[in-house]
């Protein structure tokens, strides 16, 4: 679970460089399918990952600072260092005793729903990898090459003999 | 490990459906990314899981047709069915004693590179959603819903009480 836990954080903070390089018009554009805009996006990854894990799983108190408010490469960069900070601890000591302990989600039409750890974590994987395959689209769009989606090569795993 | 595998078949196969509602003219015009259309993508999936798995791994001699004798979404989703059914016994009985098991790819300029079996599994998933959230865009672009990447709500967890 780890590992791909640590793949996103690499290829977000890879898309936070390639961010720098490209004109905040570009960033703030708005664009077909998903979230509809390259900056949002990243920021949608951070806090939809920081809230199933921080608020969902750990039940902490969390804040979410309106887009609004951090509408820059920087302070996204920097929601993403928080919230990291404050999950990966959790994401590190991650075993198969906690696959089937359940957590209740209140949907935003207030519906209780239950889901179990192992399901979380996995739909935050994948949400990320999704959206993330949405920027790669758009930074050809831009005419920019993406930042590589290659989980081999990433030094994640030692290189065997 | 198994769980985002078998997200990736159901989400695949949903594709495979979508597909059945667009034109030809749509799956195959060319588009801004990735593979750059639609069922090529949908193909090079296939060949990437069923390459790395069961002549990567498993060391099997596979046949991989080209694109251009399976060009239909039929055909494709046959393909993918008949690669489905070579490699998911593998899959289904994984555990983490074959993590560390170094395979030796040898790429396309002839080198030769030592992969663990875990790294190779993680690359497969991370591949196919990437390559997902593309289709998603280019979605949109014909002016369709795609697929739902949602991990959780596929009745990939049996439902807690």
């Amino acid at each position: 679970m780890l590992k791909l836990f640590e793949y996103n954080w690499q290829v977000r903070n890879e898309w936070f460089e390639w961010c720098e390089t490209v004109s905040m018009e570009e960033l703030m554009k708005p664009r077909t399918g998903g979230i509809g805009y390259i900056l949002p996006t990243l920021y949608h990854i951070v806090a939809v990952e920081y809230g199933w894990i921080c608020a969902g799983i750990l039940q902490k108190e969390i804040h979410i600072p309106p887009f609004e408010e951090i509408m820059s490469v920087r302070q996204i960069k920097a929601f993403s260092d928080r919230c990291h900070a404050e999950l990966a601890p959790f994401v590190r000591q991650w075993h198969e005793g906690l696959e089937d302990l359940v957590m209740i989600d209140v949907t935003d039409e207030g519906v209780e729903e239950a889901h179990q750890y192992g399901e979380v974590m996995r739909h935050v994987i994948a949400h990320e990898i999704h959206h993330i395959g949405q920027l790669s689209v758009w930074s050809r769009e831009i005419g920019k090459k993406p930042v590589s989606a290659n989980f081999i090569g990433r030094g994640l795993f030692p290189t065997p003999m």
